[in-house]
């Protein structure tokens, strides 16, 4: 047996997400199929992080173990040959044998894409949040600030979770607005939101976007985060932004 | 009547192109259908630049009059909502009577996007050459400043053309590698061409889009675009590279 760790880039927008559901596609059950396939047998996969229906990933990392010998790179152009064209294999390599990708992770980072247009771009709207309206970005930016640091964050999970542990620690948080710029269709008009932590509760990052929009439309004031997170109350937080915006940019591992 | 100059975005990736077809979606066809709808008659719309299949638009203008009295942003709002959400009017204006998007404009800019890397990225592949390999983007560079200036670009016109008036006067032709850049899901890798001219020939800015990345190969020598331009020659060009990395930017008008 031989243990593998691969990093993947997948548009999250047709898929049920990374896990195996009841139905649907999901990115787990089509790295699980494809693996089965390539080593005649069933191969369970786990992920660093288990993004929701319509999040996409930049660099999301998965981990499996295979009796077969294989080169890793002979593992990820196996791979990309057989996955659909939305999901791409952009490194595999060998890991210990007790490699979890979740456990093991030292800090994983997420974005989040605001479009603050009037019109919804036609480039745009797989990957970003349409808000549009006036937003004081300067508020934004400075309540994404008081994220960092050790917090308990149970005001932003989702409404049906129950974690147990919910403090974690945010080691940069920030947003900023792009100028107008060549690397996208049309680069401006686009806001940038930034997490990188050493864990997430589960529609937490899209919880605390949906609060920062509120802030920047100036129904909240910036400081409203520091409440919210003291309080540890659900009904304070803003709403939950649409899964289209957040992408997994990358999990970090100590080694 | 009146008449009006809209400013259009469009995913050109599902369409025919801009010109209306005997068969399959196209641009103008999509727009002629509903402003019949709103002015109640046939209502001819013509474009600036003729985008080909798969090709998309930052800025398009169209021309048009109706019989109807409106509003600019009325009319803009009635377009957005009857039109699919792959093409947005960005603006609307009403314009003299002799307006011709197409005679009337002072110059076009064109934009190629093209991805260098390893594996093709989920996120790009609708709207960026996916070119693996390395590339000397030095003389790609270079080659695309010998493009600037008055030229007869006859060898660059599609093979079934035969466009009597060939000359035509580059602003400004240049390639650029961007940095890894947060308004791309992914932005690195990525190589941006982009081209402003008083007139764009068929198939122009994809060849020569096709002829840099020869160079950027080694295939040809940097000045090969001096050879090819002075000859004439289309089988001395290099390929046509794919729609699916064109944009057109923006076009100006001299008033």
């Amino acid at each position: 047996m031989s243990s593998f760790r691969i990093t993947l880039a997948y548009d999250g927008t047709d898929f049920v997400g990374w896990q195996r559901q009841a139905s649907g596609v999901s990115i787990q059950g089509l790295l699980e199929d494809v693996l089965r396939e390539l080593d005649d047998r069933y191969v369970v996969v786990t992920g660093a992080g288990r993004t929701d229906a319509g999040v996409h990933a930049l660099g999301q990392v998965a981990g499996f173990s295979l009796e077969r010998p294989i080169a890793p790179e002979v593992l990820s152009r196996a791979l990309n040959a057989r996955l659909p064209p939305e999901v791409r294999v952009l490194s595999a390599a060998e890991a210990p044998q007790a490699f979890n990708p979740r456990f093991d992770s030292y800090s994983k980072t997420y974005r989040y894409r605001i479009r603050n247009a009037e019109v919804v771009s036609p480039f745009e709207r797989r990957y970003s949040w349409h808000v549009s309206g006036i937003l004081d970005l300067d508020a934004m930016a400075a309540a994404a600030r008081l994220l960092e640091g050790h917090h308990d964050f149970a005001a932003f999970q989702a409404a049906g979770s129950n974690a147990q542990m919910t403090k974690r620690e945010m080691f940069s948080s920030r947003l900023r607005k792009l100028s107008a710029d060549l690397s996208v269709p049309r680069g401006d008009d686009l806001i940038i939101y930034e997490i990188t932590g050493n864990g997430f509760l589960r529609y937490m990052v899209r919880r605390i976007v949906g609060t920062l929009v509120e802030i920047g439309r100036g129904r909240y004031p910036s400081d409203r985060i520091t409440d919210v997170l003291a309080s540890g109350d659900r009904g304070l937080a803003g709403p939950t932004a649409p899964p289209e915006g957040l992408f997994l940019v990358s999990v970090t591992y100590a080694r």
